[in-house]
């Protein structure tokens, strides 16, 4: 079985590459088994409904039939499923066949049900990380991929270089298995509020006229200003000082008052617009309207009204 | 008057820098003021407090004793106030000193508010342009500060080089006097949406103890989606085609679930998130479940619930 014909760059021993079994092949599941195959891993696949990720059988993948099957063939089992309900759903009656094998749970959801998994696993003698998965389907198995995992150090280390062949900026977090889904959950509430404001965008322009492609490289042109925000909105943070002499929190909630009234105006949704603005007038209240921006963590911080 | 001894590089008439008054000395009118001094514009100054921009009068600024004769001593006018009910409050009482020259309202607020002043300008005989700044006040005077203007293109051409001095990358948008505040209300759109999802993410990630400055470094990681994304969702917009094989709606919106359920668990505001929840849940129930995240236009068009 020395030298295997695949040519893959992958980190796994030449001699015996780690065979891997992916249960789900959803989106992301299906990009995830074909990165290990590309990487040269024995591959096996399971997903709840028959007829998913064909390719990847034509590809050199083996189809399990029952999720228990497809774990006991291999080292590594990666996960990646709708939920944790539904990974419990599933990993719940193979616990026995998990038992002594590694499982990586690349589900998103929230921190506690990260422990709360990790504690089932640690009771049913199966070594566990949990992981989580920040780029896009296409980007899966490139060296710029961002993965994130916790748990055991040790554990992590001893299939590194397997968990590479997903993504080339893999990184363990530390020892808490809720940390990948910390900073998942903080990653994706940047993500998503910020795509919600996107597609609200070109609503927006949309209304009076303006087009996705006339928008689009203007709103690309405004991301020049992301690195640097995202810089001091930590600085910030870390300090508790919202230096507002070059942008004052008032004015910038009269722009999004103005962006409420114009939507408004147009018939459009308002809803996620008026959640934010709640958040601000909650900040002013508190007297932090010369303050700037980040400021609004005090109410963040503080969801009740502050009167 | 030839010959003068500034160096700068704007490209107003070597012979004649146009005259340029700023009304208005918050943080971003002495941003403007300060471009236009470094341009080697005469340059006056007005604000309703006194004690603003003593530092513009010691670079060579005049300080006009009201805005009335602010407006006297100059070709150009630009107005950077705090709304536009604030700038029809200063502008009106001076409409006749107004007349004759060129108005430039670079106040943030709607295109409702930008049509009803260009009217208004009509009506007194003024020359009138209505812009945008799209860049924080550092960012003021360089080669890359975006910067719209919409209105007469004729009128635009006229001061068009001594505007480039408050940024290289200067638009004019078209005739319509409003197209500066929809692009203005779209590009803000995002940005404070995706400021609000920001500081939102350091809150989240914070109550678990993680540092602002250990999640800053993938909060950047992640900024290398947004090009793409914002590619990808004006295409899709266009289209009105929204595939979500690679990443269906229902799966995002579990996401946004589990940071509401994280951001619950911790105490956290949820308002904000609620609102962007409210319209994955409306584009869902419409049908839209299978479909990709740019399917919620859908939903942020027809603010009613589906049902
Ligand atoms: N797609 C992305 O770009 C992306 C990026 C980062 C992270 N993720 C995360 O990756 C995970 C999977 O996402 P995805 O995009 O692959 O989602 P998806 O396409 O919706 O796939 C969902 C998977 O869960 C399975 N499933 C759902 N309910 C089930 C049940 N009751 N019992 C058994 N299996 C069930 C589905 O099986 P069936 O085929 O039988 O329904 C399918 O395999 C999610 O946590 C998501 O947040 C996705
Ligand atoms: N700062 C930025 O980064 C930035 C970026 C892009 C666009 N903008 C836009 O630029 C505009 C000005 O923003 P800013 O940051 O300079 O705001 P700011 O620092 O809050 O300044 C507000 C200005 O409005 C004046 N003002 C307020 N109420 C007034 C009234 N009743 N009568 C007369 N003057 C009044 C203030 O005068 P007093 O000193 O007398 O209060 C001050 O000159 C806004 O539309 C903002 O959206 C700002």
């Amino acid at each position: 079985m020395t030298n295997q014909s695949h040519t893959s760059s992958a980190a796994a021993p030449a001699d015996t590459p780690t065979s891997v079994t992916v249960l789900g092949l959803g989106a992301m599941g299906q990009a995830l088994a074909g990165a290990f195959l590309d990487a040269g891993h024995p591959t096996t696949v399971w997903n709840r409904t028959p007829g998913k990720g064909e390719d990847l059988v034509a590809r050199g993948a083996t189809r399990a039939a029952t999720a228990g099957d497809a774990v006991r063939a291999s080292d590594l089992v990666v996960v990646c499923l709708y939920d944790y309900d539904v990974s419990r759903a599933v990993l719940g009656p193979i616990a026995a066949d998990l038992s002594g094998r590694v499982l990586v749970n690349l589900t998103s959801d929230t921190p506690e049900r990260s422990r709360e998994a990790a504690a089932w696993a640690a009771g049913q003698g199966i070594d566990y990380l949990d992981g989580a998965i920040m780029v896009p389907v296409t980007v899966i198995g490139t060296a710029d991929a961002l993965l994130f995992h916790s748990g055991p150090k040790a554990v992590y280390e001893r299939h590194a270089s397997t968990l590479k062949a997903l993504g080339g900026n893999t990184v363990h977090l530390g020892e808490d298995h809720g940390l990948a889904a910390v900073y998942d959950n903080a990653l994706l509430d940047f993500f998503w509020t910020s795509m919600s404001g996107l597609v609200h965008a070109f609503a927006l322009a949309g209304a009076d006229g303006v087009k996705g492609a006339d928008l689009a490289p203007y709103l690309s042109a405004l991301l020049s200003i992301f690195p640097p925000a995202i810089e001091s909105t930590a600085i910030e943070v870390d300090s508790g000082e919202y230096p507002g002499e070059q942008a004052p929190l008032v004015t910038e909630a009269a722009n999004v008052d103005h962006i409420i009234h114009a939507s408004e105006h147009r018939g459009l949704d308002v809803e996620s617009l008026n959640g934010i603005k709640a958040v601000l007038d909650r900040a002013i209240a508190k007297g932090h309207g010369a303050d700037g921006w980040t400021a609004i963590i005090e109410s963040v911080r503080a969801p009740e009204p502050a009167h």
